[in-house]
């Protein structure tokens, strides 16, 4: 019994709001159960330097938890002065997820920056970070395009994510944070439309798992991403 | 003519909506016009060193900005590896006008934090900032109250505050966006309930001010506040 | 009874010794009491992103205390590895107050860098520092025009600033450490020669003021700023 | 056909040296073709504070690479006053590997710390760096066994780790450099000597990848890691 | 021809005024023509973690450079978030060169802090900063005993420093800027009154020195130091 | 009787590897003794902005130490955020050391840096690490004589390092960590083939040293270094 009483199979409500925020070339409010970020998407003409006269663009991602996002405070990082390792981790991953689906020759040379901020935290931040990411970028995506900057569009798929786990012997399906604390072994699995994976991360710091239970996970996250692709759509295709 | 159309002593429309996030002990959305705040209180059983068994309380601010709250992205302050001054000044603001109205010594020794971070800025983020983390301490203190560990009310007043300039040649009273940046004489000003100062921080880089205006200015702030302070008791009547 | 016996509306004694140190374009002893700043002026051929290729120049300071300046020691910032707020936010004011003063479309593409190093303290160290830095700018800006490097004097008149506060219940003028410390209203004050106001920053922490000590406190605070500009131009009269 | 002529499930030639710095309490130089990682285990006899009064003890990692290493020279990280996020990334998940196979309780209030330093980098330096750092794990709880600071052995299995990716279309075990930087899927695994997972992370930036290509990529890093523990065994038999 | 037209074996002018600011319990300013440094020494009844319960005590200096007390103005430290390479060579070795004299014994569990601050810079700011900061220890220790916190005089010898070095094929005591940057061998002697030698640091990125040269250069600054003593004794016998 | 029972006059015993890591222009493994230290030499076609468009190129180095390097583990300066006051000191020293021997006009508008890191300390890290840094930049500046960049060898003279210091009375050669740490003067030189002195670091904290000793230390280290530059010479004339 899980401590939702959701089945193991089953997703926390998930809800979408694009143009969120004002000012941002996209802007996504996700919820995922109490679970709320918000990711925006900022259109810069210029790319970093590894990429300069390349013709191709750039998506980055960066990700941040109001202090009070969590049950206890967490000491702010701009005042600390440095972000986390877990910080870090996060961002590269987003960024990482992100990139899989974008053309970045057809960008043309600028930068997409992606920006998670959590304001309330469940469980599950970075991977309804990607999937409320995904929304931004294709809204600043379509943007340029009606803009008449971006010729073609550099969107070759959906992209959303999900994460997994084992809570008292049995595989679930969209960790909130009493299981995530519960449980040994994790595992965020970042998937495309088409059904191919961008990233496994599977972490079993308590219970190390077989490979069936990986086979059973994978097989739980797979469900889970394709109907979250297909709420990103729905949310899409509203005005 | 303002360009919002408003009166000069117009207050934007103000919303505050109570328990906005689950965790904190209390939990503020503030917007004044397109100008949105989030302010969290939290209570912290420790007080800093300068505190230490002096058998009174502490309170005090931080205060950030989304990265996209802002019409061109904004460098995130954890990613940059500090705060910038201003970030400091009004953080450093936030905290002496809130500890105005505290009794520290019937606190007790404990911290009541507050985060103040911005998520979408139209001008004004500071003063917005110090109304609605009034409402959230306020929360925050009740709840002490309601637990029996603070015996006595430590709130001396309310405290609320406005932006006051001179637009175009004529005083205005809560300055947005367009007209602070076309305005060269700014004044924040900090009230109590009782209608005394607090704070009152009057800037003028590119036209100096005369007694006169400052005078004008300060009846603005007043008439404003006053409003305000109304609003904080309306909103803190509700359930 | 003032604790250094001086009337209400009595200034320190001030000394303002120029040519102080021999590298600097302006250089500057200002002694307010036992407040002790050096503050020079160093021009510097180029200018901040922000005005490149605008045809202006700009002015800026930065603010410091030698570790035993003050009753204890403090940490030195440099070897923290971070300025503090209080010095952030003391520069800030700085640099915006010289400006007031200055047409930057006259000085030209170059920066003038203001450095207040305070050698000794007794109170009164932000205000001392305005009042010293512009006899510094004025013997730099002096310079520029007579190496033919500035057509037009940029500076469109003098600035000054000084404390005023209310101690036991009397409003005083120019608060020594003394004051400083055991007094709850303290305001800052910066005027031109012409008696407009530049910046007015008034603080009550512990007693909030009503609308009449303010208006005391200001009347108290342009006297003496009148005195100030007088000992200003005298000591700009010497060779 | 591979760049190094290996067959595709065919690992790189591994030679692990014990007792190859004299002052740690475990020391071991691990060769994995040309990548070269000193892997030391120091023990502290105290815990970080998370872990205080609990009886337990903590196991811990850093990474790093000299800065010459690589083909081109990186910027030494100490120089540039902060660790990567790819650095940071990695030494999380070594500690994560390790601690998998302790038993904290066991090992009493005290932390081993585990530091890895690439001397020579071809690929791999993050599983490198896990195989060897068992050795030295080993080594250095042998001596806490041996000295009686420790009654029963902490250690529940062994671990290691290995890379394998789709190069050219093939899954390949063991990337060294010129693979790595060709293959657009790339898989870290790290695996107990029973054979259950402690980390997969996979990552297709370029080339998503299909279930069936994860199988198999699964299947030859399970072989690879037997190869590894096997020569672990072999390594901490000799005298 | 020395560019000041002194003797090779002379002197610069040497200025030493005690009593320089009021809240040090030592308070030195040192002319040497126009190098002149700010010392003071600062007593804190604490000692640094190596020295707790040790029974003894601690001296250690700090040094800084006032912006603009050179040619061009300098980066602040503070502002820049890190004291250079310099800086810490510099304030180690007077740390060094001054705990020589000092029984740490006798001194008690407190750390004398030595802050030597340059306001003007032209030429041996470290040497004159040891012979300074002697003199201000000097007042500290004498401050000591006679609160009779100390019962035994902890110093056991004078100690002051000179530069030396090699302009135009001479050997010439103590260095001028304008000799020091055409000059390429430099060497800073730091000597007892005994005659002793504490420190040698000669450097010859250009012109490396015979031995020869090595001792001709050690007598130069023997002699200085000497007359330099002498100096320390006489301002400390002023009252 | 010297801890290692040598002579007083004797070095440790000295092995030098070159080609010791396969990326760099440059790579010597130094042991002397138990003190083992990676010197690479990178060669970058670029100069720092002090030597833009001078024609001529620069030398520099820097220095690390693993943490485990050492007797007891030491925090890694990368995880800290900084490098320590003495690891800036001996850095500069080693690129002052190396420039001595460099004609940088000959080397052209180019950079070596030469890195050398401690994979295991017993005393005179930083003098192992001058004597190993010139083979590593030797071994660079032959790279590029043979690919026809650089026309003239840059390459003065040679360049070697040892310590000296008074042990329980007796001058002795090349100390070990035992005899560093009980022995209070210490004395590092560097010199060239020629047998001019490019640096002499002598340190005192705990007994001041006479004009006699330091004659005495001056000649160990002479003949000390003439040892060390024919082993260099042997090394460098091997394949």
């Amino acid at each position: 019994m899980r401590p939702s009483s959701r089945q193991p199979n089953q997703l926390r409500s998930i809800r979408i709001t694009r143009n969120y925020t004002k000012h941002a070339e996209g802007s996504v409010l996700i919820e995922c159960g109490d679970t709320k970020v918000i990711c925006t998407a900022s259109v810069d003409e210029k790319v970093p330097p590894h990429k300069k006269g390349s013709g191709e663009g750039w998506v980055t991602a960066e990700y941040g938890m109001l202090p009070r996002s969590t049950g206890s405070r967490m000491p702010r990082e701009a005042a600390k002065g440095k972000q986390s390792g877990r910080t870090q981790e996060i961002q590269r991953l987003i960024g990482r997820s992100l990139r899989a689906v974008v053309d970045l020759g057809k960008l043309g040379e600028r930068t997409i920056q992606l920006d998670c901020d959590v304001i309330q935290a469940d469980g599950g931040t970075r991977t309804a970070s990607i999937t409320g990411a995904f929304v931004a970028l294709h809204d600043a995506v379509t943007g340029l395009i009606q803009k008449g900057l971006v010729a073609e569009n550099p969107l070759k798929d959906f992209v959303a994510a999900i994460s997994v786990g084992i809570y008292e012997g049995t595989p679930v399906l969209d960790l909130d944070y009493d299981e995530d604390s519960a449980c040994d072994t994790d595992m965020n699995v970042v998937m495309l439309g088409s059904g191919h994976f961008v990233e496994v991360q599977g972490t079993a710091e308590g219970h190390p798992f077989s490979r069936e239970e990986m086979d059973t996970l994978l097989e739980l996250a797979k469900n889970g991403i394709s109907q979250l692709v297909e709420m990103q759509r729905t949310a899409l295709a509203r005005d």
